[in-house]
């Protein structure tokens, strides 16, 4: 076996070991195709590394044979990391151990929704600091750091190109914090990392393919195609928000026209209310969504043309991936109307007809530190890539 | 070596092999990743089966250490396949042989546009027959069939959800076709194989992730993504002609609202000029297209509007996949509107912006013999699976 493929075995078999959480070596090696007797070799090199650990099923029952099972599962305490979500007015951080199990988080307020990259590394080495603490540890202690923010992120480049949370473009912020912190750091877009929420924690555990669009201030989309997040060539894939759902239409802040989020995001519905109430408007999405159910026709016909241009946006997906599942994900209470059982029927009419269901569609509500969680997730991850290529270093 | 891993790696052997036409072991191992020793193991058995063959470089070449440099290449008489394209009125085949090279090709022409699955079977069988006769074998030669046809088909599953071919919906089009014919048949969306030409033979080698988009009587999509043909859950994405582009937009033949088709097929273009002439209309596409080159305002109006949405819908396909390359290919001149030279700054004009480079977009005209060659290049790729399937159970 050359040390790539050793390499490459290695990492077949934690990522089996993680997804099925606790798993016998002989079941490990039907599901990853491994022999066993390299199943058995591997393992045993990772059990004395620390990195997976031996668990006795149920406290002495004994299998068919009369022996005791025996599963493998990842060693928690192997190495720490953190997952930061960097938002429009907050930093949450969540310390994860190698098992996915959540040490300890810690949220702290932004005044700005932008600054220069040296403040925001250190406002961010701050949250992470506060976080460790929490878990009793120092943050020289975490293995790696991953960080997801909203914006046209390269991830293999750890580059910035465009960010709301920035004041420049094109900002080399990876390797920025990754000085700032003297750790290993992972960066990538917000809706990236919730796909890899949904898939390691979430909705999207064992589905193959799978699209996730989140609703905050923008529409954000990520997209796993064959257990793997799909990123395009130059990272800029999934730009759910900026697809166009109207030729020469709503002008957008990207300052293109027709884009789906100058129809739905927050913004596009207070322009749209500005005329409500007398031209007073309305003060706050809130008000705009109390409005509609109250019956006013202004307020619910703003809300009606951005559910059906989410619908059709969604339509779109579907008609392009053909995925198994679509998790509609959002923290806002306010995006409710996104969310609402017409959607299904909105999008059923706008795919390709054929006697097959169509993708299962369903809404996932969740907080800051569930993106923070995926960002730990993404940090686990390149914590794994790092300790295999160290080892293979080694051994080479 | 477990018995999967040994077929994976003859696979990959296989394929590299294919990929670079000539290749010397050591390299071979390089490029795959797998040991120089298992590299020679399998190409031996390979080569005593006659997949492969050894080729000498140059005419006695030799290299720095004075022996002249062996080569592996695939053995073309190793197997023999057809590749068919069944367009509206016509069927084309090629029979190419297991280095891809074209032996003969064959085209018969049809007076309907649709019939019965079975009358279908036997105009494809007779096609197939008459190819393999020119290129000297009988069709009980051949090792296998791909077949390519426009509708929406699930090609893991063989079956015809729906074709303008076929006079009926959900039609087990593929098993059809094998009883029919007596051989191993392979059955994909037409676009599907157009991907796979170009992947093979054409501008997407050595592309990584490519979209193609094909231009004909409709508008189809093949999506290749980390080298392979990704073709949805349910075997039906890559619908690009059913995306919407216009919520509400026009009637079309799909029964939906403001598909991309609606806008952009020939259908459509001769829809919005009934009105032209005064009433009178135009007899043909090329009519149109002349009346636009001559200045003709509405003429030119109808023709604008459709390169204009043409270019919003590639767009976003650039916005979502963020693809290395974008192939437009279609036999017709009279997509020439589609494929301008404007389309180009129409598309850069709506993609979201980072300072990167845009995909490239190129123009491929081709004929049906080229669809025909994909159709093969399917069949060659299944023939392939089918041998080191049936060499694993000999084994096991």
């Amino acid at each position: 076996m050359s040390q790539d493929q050793r390499t490459r075995s290695r990492r077949v078999i934690l990522d089996h070991i993680r997804r099925a959480g606790r798993i016998a070596r002989i079941d490990l090696a039907r599901a990853s195709g491994i022999s066993q007797a390299t199943v058995t070799t591997l393992t045993a090199e990772m059990l004395r590394q620390g990195l997976i650990e031996e668990v006795a099923e149920g406290e002495g029952k004994a299998t068919r044979r009369g022996r005791p099972r025996v599963d493998l599962k990842l060693r928690g305490d192997a190495h720490l990391v953190a997952g930061v979500k960097i938002a429009g007015r907050s930093v949450s951080v969540v310390v994860l151990d190698f098992e996915g199990t959540q040490r300890a988080h810690h949220k702290v307020p932004l005044a700005d929704l932008s600054r220069p990259p040296d403040a925001l590394g250190w406002i961010v080495r701050q949250a992470v600091e506060a976080a460790a603490g929490k878990a009793g540890v120092r943050l020289s202690q975490l293995s790696g750091v991953g960080v997801g923010i909203a914006g046209f992120i390269d991830a293999l480049a750890g580059l910035c190109h465009w960010s709301p949370s920035l004041d420049r473009r094109n900002v080399a912020f990876r390797d920025l914090l990754s000085r700032t912190l003297a750790l290993p750091v992972f960066l990538d877009n917000d809706a990236n990392l919730v796909a890899m929420a949904e898939q390691y924690f979430g909705a999207g555990r064992g589905v193959t393919n799978f699209v996730v669009v989140t609703v905050e201030a923008g529409v954000g989309m990520g997209i796993v195609l064959g257990n793997r997040l799909y990123r395009g060539t130059r990272g800029c894939g999934a730009e759910f928000g900026h697809t166009k759902v109207q030729l020469d239409g709503a002008l957008c802040r990207c300052g293109q026209r027709g884009c789906l989020e100058a129809y739905v995001a927050d913004y596009a519905l207070m322009r749209e209310a500005q005329i409500l109430n007398g031209g007073r408007g309305v003060p706050t999405i809130d008000a705009l969504l109390s409005l509609a159910r109250s019956g006013d026709q202004m307020a619910g016909s703003i809300l009606t043309r951005a559910t059906r241009m989410f619908a059709m946006g969604l339509a779109n997906i579907v008609n392009i991936f053909d995925p198994q599942l679509i998790i509609v994900a959002g923290e806002q209470l306010q995006s409710e109307h996104l969310q609402s059982d017409d959607m299904l029927e909105l999008i059923r009419a706008s795919i390709v007809e054929v006697d097959l269901a169509p993708p299962k569609v369903i809404r996932h509500t969740w907080d800051d530190l569930m993106w923070a969680q995926g960002a730990g997730a993404f940090a686990l991850d390149g914590v794994l890539d790092l300790t295999l290529k160290a080892e293979t270093d080694h051994v080479a």
